[in-house]
């Protein structure tokens, strides 16, 4: 489904090569200072033109229809969408019969029995996560104290951010993909957002990252490498009354609900699937696994779009609270 | 929250200490072969008993109050309860005042204003996951020819299976605690299961598994790892007409959707917060940071009997769809 | 679905003449004083006992499972059961193949396919109320100020309160049954509670309303009879900075949303299906339209005991906002 | 909210003089042939132009954004939208500080603290029903063998329908607006739509009925004239096989779930509340109660348009089952 939330409710639509898409955002307080220019940064950070992004330029103006007047949002429904101007959908249309490994193409033909809008992975686009961070963009205004901010900790398994560029340009000319992990922190959290159980803070969180095309693991705090340690090494030890804990290896959730410490976690954004380089895939038409390498405008590295993606996930997951 | 699901939809309730624990199902179809004693086996594995488990020992005997006629299901709610016979609540009394680190009891007297029920840590115990296993066993007889199995593939940082009792007896002796990591893998799963973005499997299943108290970490496929490897070593090659892919690193999942290739998703495991060793924490009555050592009956190792609470979670995830 | 709700969520389960019924609230804020006894008063106004209602005698003693600590309310899932003492389940076997004429007998062979629990109308029996009244309890008292109370307006088409008692008599003498118009009215309501169109008042609380078996018609302030009516006559003037009007023709609600004003809202319950005089029915098992009457115990007149269900509905749809 | 639905999902936004409106449709299944032109038929029934309907023209033009490829709807996310061309916001802007009487204005003002677009009743509009009409025509579609009509079967209280034109005229030339009731038949329903409870066909549709603008009343099959019949003469006989009853005072429900027969329900229009004719309201500016008559274009008969509003809700009900 592409509806999510309960307080603040998103709905997503469009494809790649549509007419356009966008976002409807359901239970946004009235009086919150909103413009269409107050989009641009977040959406600036998302839109490709560094090495290693895809070269398919989109202008990503912001139309608000409803939901702001007089430069106030109204606490009705608010609705902004976006055209797709830089289209290309020559490029996409032997997939359907050729599927590309690891994408889904081929679920999608399955699912919806040839009738989805395969240009450009039509909803399956990772343009989709426009629409994310326009939602993001809105739901940090609405936390108003939090602060959301996001690193890439890897790239193609490097740590040493000074070879980042390196590993994506080799990437690049190898015409393959890489990918990378991305650590997002929220400070200034309130004690007492989240629920026990299916109302957990990394519940909803989790819910809304795996929700971005590519990420294939989410970890809170110490997350995987807690596994390794012992309780003593791991537990942090509460120091003061406003919950402060020594260490923050819970990363700043206890039983599914905020401690007030930083929140800190970490998804891991694998490879892009659509590669230039030959790889083997089975023919639907001829039965036979040939070869294939796609073309069309790809990111060698989406991971380096992603952080923002990551903080709007973020931001609307608390928002939820 | 304590309710979950859209098609097979869970409410739980209980506490550790309370009167009785249980499960509320609603959206089971008619005509499921269903007794109690279909629940014995993975209740068992999830019961306690092995070295590295709490000494409590609970009877964990199910009650149907409803949904069931005539041995079979009915299609109205199916309620399981269960009643708490084992239970020493003075253990807990000073908890309150002096939260253990890393652990529910300071954010729930936040939250919750005092009123909490903080006998063996109340709503958020570990017991609750007796509701998760119950509606599991559920989710399973829904699911039909899926096979859900899970193992521990790490144990206190340790992969040689040979050396996890060794693992476990030290933690024990050492009045502390360890974590593990656990895979599991559905099979038989058919194509088109799951949505784009927010109905995404991983989504929705992630959503599932971080409701289980001392998760902290879930991957699919090949997770965090993928993240260091190229597109062309991280795609997987579609072989076969049914959807076969030669290597199957996206864990059968592909935009959100099953592709018919077994799931592969793994969870990380924290080591236990209630730990016997002497560990370091707020007092909130003298205001000091003061040692603390947790009484009361623990496991050392709750990852032990976790495999079945998160096969549970995945068989309730996939009975959405 | 037998799930309600967003702030105030229920899950109700149970049939007839099964092992018990119940109800987990969740959403309970904690600090609220609750014991059974509490539920006693609206439990006596649903049960039977006056002329007109079914000679079955239940005890409907609560039984709170969690959610309780200490007299209070915890914040966690609040459950409570009940059992089913007084059952004659021979009475029913013949209505599974001798279908009574509008009630749910038929259409849940067909739905259920021949699983359902047959027992005294099995989950869809009148019975299945007392899960409201359970809930409605609570939401009262989580409702605080707001007032909730209701009147048997109408009784077999009788509108003067000093002849109910004879046309109840005559329609039991009559070995039929007959229906009533009830009416509650909220006073205390704030200002603003609802939302326009999917999340208005009347949406919200008609769809609890009609949850309520027997239930065919609801509605608000001048209801059916403003459609006779001019603007001019039907609209209320505000004559108060507080938004009192003069007249309360809207039932206390514009645009969905409180005005402060009682809300005041009316349903049509209808008589009871089932009757002791001889009607028609299909008998599916010899194909023939056949005479048949309905043994086992009834209400001659169920709107005498809807009162109460009908203030907890009002009130657990208030509870939502 | 403005969000409703579970398997056939709308989300709605817009005001009546803002930017645009519309609708995003989750859950429409692939492969249904749809184009803009589709939407005509019914889009022209809700259009104004007769007497007694508002002098605003509005070309009504949707636009399809998403989800429709080739002619065919693709199970992506459905957009359609809208433009607000014939807006003239000057004639509102007095009712802020003098609400009309048993308007939203008021609450409006209270609940969103001053920043609702008040332009034309903003979110509050009856134009916002074009979006229902639109999702209508979609569920429509959905249903394929369900044929719902709908007519008005009494206008100011006449209900001849040879008087109707008569009191529409009076009514405009009276500056007042008259009330009507609205019919709306759903035949060929398959037996088993409907859950009990809150799943209940009532519960669902009176959901959406309600969240009409200016209807306060909802009935099923005899409704309110039910509650003064003997159960012998409310009850229907069940005469064959398919579920075919010899009466249909059960409206085609029975236990919330449609039994085969058609579905009958009716639904109370109000007199719309905007009046030329002078009226009395708080001027919150004097703090007096002072004489008001609305200008600005209005119709004098909403219920004249508003069938095929009826219909698109009944029809977005039942494709929810």
């Amino acid at each position: 489904m592409n509806t999510f939330g309960d307080k603040f409710k998103l709905s997503i639509f469009g494809e790649s090569h549509g007419e356009g898409i966008g976002v409807v955002m359901d239970g946004v307080p009235p009086g919150i200072a909103l413009s269409e220019a107050d989009f641009e940064a977040d959406l600036a950070r998302r839109r490709s033109g560094a090495k290693g992004t895809t070269p398919r330029k989109e202008s990503d103006k912001p139309r608000i229809l409803s939901g702001v007047f007089n430069g106030f949002t109204t606490g009705a429904p608010l609705a902004v969408t976006f055209t797709n101007d830089n289209t290309r959908s020559a490029d996409y249309s032997n997939l359907v019969t050729h599927p590309r490994p690891s994408h889904a193409d081929w679920v999608a033909s399955k699912k919806y029995k040839g009738f989805q809008d395969y240009r450009g992975g039509g909803h399956f686009s990772g343009r989709l996560t426009l629409t994310l961070v326009t939602a993001g963009v809105v739901a940090k205004k609405i936390l108003g104290g939090i602060q959301i901010t996001s690193k890439i900790t890897t790239l193609g398994g490097v740590t040493d951010e000074g070879r980042f560029d390196e590993v994506v340009q080799r990437a690049v000319k190898e015409l393959d993909s890489i990918g990378g992990i991305i650590e997002c922190t929220a400070t200034g959290v309130p004690v007492g957002l989240g629920d026990p159980f299916f109302g957990s803070i990394e519940s909803v969180m989790s819910h809304l990252l795996f929700s971005i095309p590519a990420i294939k693991g989410v970890e809170f705090g110490n997350g995987f490498a807690a596994a390794a340690l012992k309780g003593s090494e791991n537990n942090d030890p509460i120091i003061s009354a406003d919950g402060t804990t020594a260490t923050n290896n819970s990363g700043g959730i206890n039983g599914g609900i905020t401690n007030g410490n930083p929140i800190v976690v970490r998804v891991a954004v694998k490879p892009t699937a659509s590669i230039a380089k030959e790889q083997m895939s089975l023919n639907t038409e001829t039965g036979q696994v040939e070869p294939m390498s796609v073309h069309g405008r790809h990111d060698a590295c989406i991971a380096l779009r992603a952080p923002v993606v990551v903080e709007a996930a973020v931001a609307i997951a608390l928002a939820q609270f």
